[in-house]
């Protein structure tokens, strides 16, 4: 017997045949002797609703009210999800956030899970019920109603999987699991067993919408396997894990998978006084107004000016141009350059620590399908390169072959 | 400087125009420098929608996730009131049942309230807070959440103006106050100022669907003035309070008020024997069944047999009918008839105490139109006929000419 925590998204809840048919695959789980506690979000479409009759009133409505608002989107799920397990004979109860006691804190819209009781879910599934709770959700040590944010849910069920120390946290998606790269661009991606938290983060990062950030970072910290897995087709899916609990016997590959985001902008301050200081200057007054900045490259010097490029979200590169005019002016800029063609593309592996050349070949690689790189970033388990957008089904394709990565017909 | 509880119900609160509508009426109350706890329901069809949903599912959902569902209708009300009192920059904050603490047993859809916290009400309004609860829902001692049936908003208001000594509890509704009928019968039905509880109840237990007989009640019983005005249009309402605080200078009317029912129906036992113990075994196997009698009449006996009558709600009728039909046999009677063609007329009134002759006006009024009495029966402040239904309007309007009632134009 087992403890899983199984998490269904808006799309696998999205209508009342959906829910039936969650309610099925719970009950099936149940049926096989394990101990199940469901978590859910609210039903697709529900929470865009919410939002829409807040903002009819203003475009700034009260936070604590909008989480009380929004709240009641997982309240009705877990309600249904609870009448359909009810009906097909599962002793069942349902839980909102603030009744399990999701405590977090007043970050109303953003807020952080600080502790979780699971007295009353213990007592609930040693009397063989299948606990149902309401993700995205929780309460504040005052008892006021908060919600952690978009993908609050991921964020939910993997607390809940910390708290009951569950064997497994398996998310439930309308993916069949983690891919080696976008399969609408490689069609020969490859559905990969298993990843390391680390890689995940990677990918989450870089595009791969799979998983929540947050959660990864969450259940990777308390070392609780995640698994993707599809709610609608059958399948192992993806187990997310930690490094040691990969097959030792097996030689890992140098790469996992190939991520890719088209939704940067590439700003540049050519000509600027290679002293110091400079650089933190530029920096500050971005991140000030709460941008973030990715890739930040400096070329070395040339004649006592040297060139600055850093990366940023393409929403975000008018706001940075506008902000950055005072500044050119003030350093001496020669000129500020924006450039939203561009597109990152990175080889994600935590095999790549142990191998060397997994730069020289990703280079060589592009190379030899003439796309130029216009910048590089590396980290222990990651290389980035910038490169003009139109290259990118080239490149990730290329790499894709190169690192023996594509599936096998 | 007072308190004021006020109830918005469904049509209210119909649409975000409607919502913003009560923020503006609850925000002059507001600025007037009165403290006000507002109680509101679920936006009308929104209960129905959700129940739709479960009915979908099973047509016996499991109650206490009915209750899980339906309880976010009002929830959503009490976020987009708050958000819309906020806009209009007013220190608002909105309680679910559960959070206010609204104490009930665990009847799930009709659960009965035991007990309310007002120590958060309390502080907030002493902070000029305008506090804004949930209707229709509070919470067992485990922390389950529960509902307390269709109308139990108005139960939520009048139990938190008791809890909290509210100077009045104001029911806002889509009428202007109580008539003495219903207009829709008679064009001269004029709006009352004042009536007593008890008159209230005899109203609404006989079709005056203004007010939940629960709400008046329980509003009677703790002695909290209660007012029903229009959410559309501007007046006073009518108060309904204790007799004693009616104006003690000016003579009260005889009849306050004229009720009708048209969904009763006629059961007639004709030829049973007379002896004791008979009327008990008809209405043990009727009240055995669930189903309530509303008046009893039994003739005086003539050669050893009598006739019984009585009247029930007319979609019980069939069911009455079949229980009865061994009970026909085992006692001997000569036959049944059930009719349905029948209204039932009262007139209500604290004055009837004091005065004589009401009912041989009443006789006699109905006399003078040829109007046919099928049954009487009196209390202590009402005297209720059955007459045939084709003569409701004739019946209704004479009567209210002849006891004072109409409108002066």
């Amino acid at each position: 017997m087992s403890l899983f925590v199984q998490k269904y998204g808006g799309t696998s809840v999205g209508s009342i045949e959906r829910i039936q048919h969650v309610a099925s695959k719970v009950k099936a789980t149940w049926e096989q002797g394990h101990q199940v506690v469901v978590v859910v979000s609210a039903m697709s479409g529900e929470t865009n609703r919410l939002m829409e009759l807040a903002s009819s009133i203003t475009s700034t409505p009260a936070p604590r009210e909008l989480d009380m608002l929004l709240s009641t989107g997982e309240q009705a799920s877990i309600a249904l999800l609870a009448i359909s397990l009810h009906h097909l004979g599962c002793p069942v109860v349902s839980y909102t956030g603030a009744q399990v006691r999701i405590h977090t804190d007043q970050a109303y819209g953003k807020a952080r899970i600080t502790a979780i009781d699971t007295d009353k879910i213990r007592q609930n599934l040693a009397t063989k019920h299948i606990v149902i709770v309401a993700g995205f959700q929780g309460m504040d040590a005052e008892g006021n109603i908060t919600t952690l944010g978009r993908g609050g849910s991921d964020t939910s069920a993997v607390a809940l999987a910390v708290a009951l120390k569950a064997e497994e946290c398996q998310i439930y998606t309308d993916v069949d699991g983690v891919y080696t790269t976008d399969p609408r661009v490689v069609p020969k991606a490859r559905r990969m067993d298993r990843i390391t938290f680390e890689e995940m983060l990677e990918m989450a990062s870089l595009g791969s919408k799979v998983l929540q950030i947050r959660s990864v970072e969450f259940a990777g910290k308390y070392q609780v396997p995640l698994r993707v897995l599809s709610s609608f087709q059958p399948g192992a899916g993806t187990l997310i894990t930690m490094e040691e609990t990969k097959d030792q016997s097996m030689e890992q590959p140098m790469i996992s998978g190939i991520a890719f985001n088209r939704d940067e902008a590439k700003i540049t301050l050519l000509g600027i006084p290679d002293t110091p200081g400079i650089a933190a200057e530029i920096l500050t007054s971005v991140s000030d107004a709460n941008i973030e900045v990715d890739m930040i490259v400096q070329n070395v010097s040339k004649e006592q000016t040297t060139d600055f490029t850093f990366t940023v979200h393409e929403q975000d590169c008018q706001a940075v141009k506008s902000l950055l005019q005072k500044t050119v002016q003030h350093i001496g800029a020669r000129d500020l350059i924006v450039d939203q063609r561009i597109v990152k593309v990175s080889l994600v592996g935590v095999g790549m620590r142990s191998h060397a050349g997994v730069a020289s070949k990703m280079f060589a690689t592009l190379a030899k399908e003439s796309i130029n790189i216009q910048m590089i970033s590396t980290s222990e388990i990651k290389i980035s390169v910038v490169i003009d957008q139109k290259y990118l089904e080239l490149a990730v394709r290329a790499l894709h072959t190169a690192f023996d990565l594509d599936a096998v017909d």
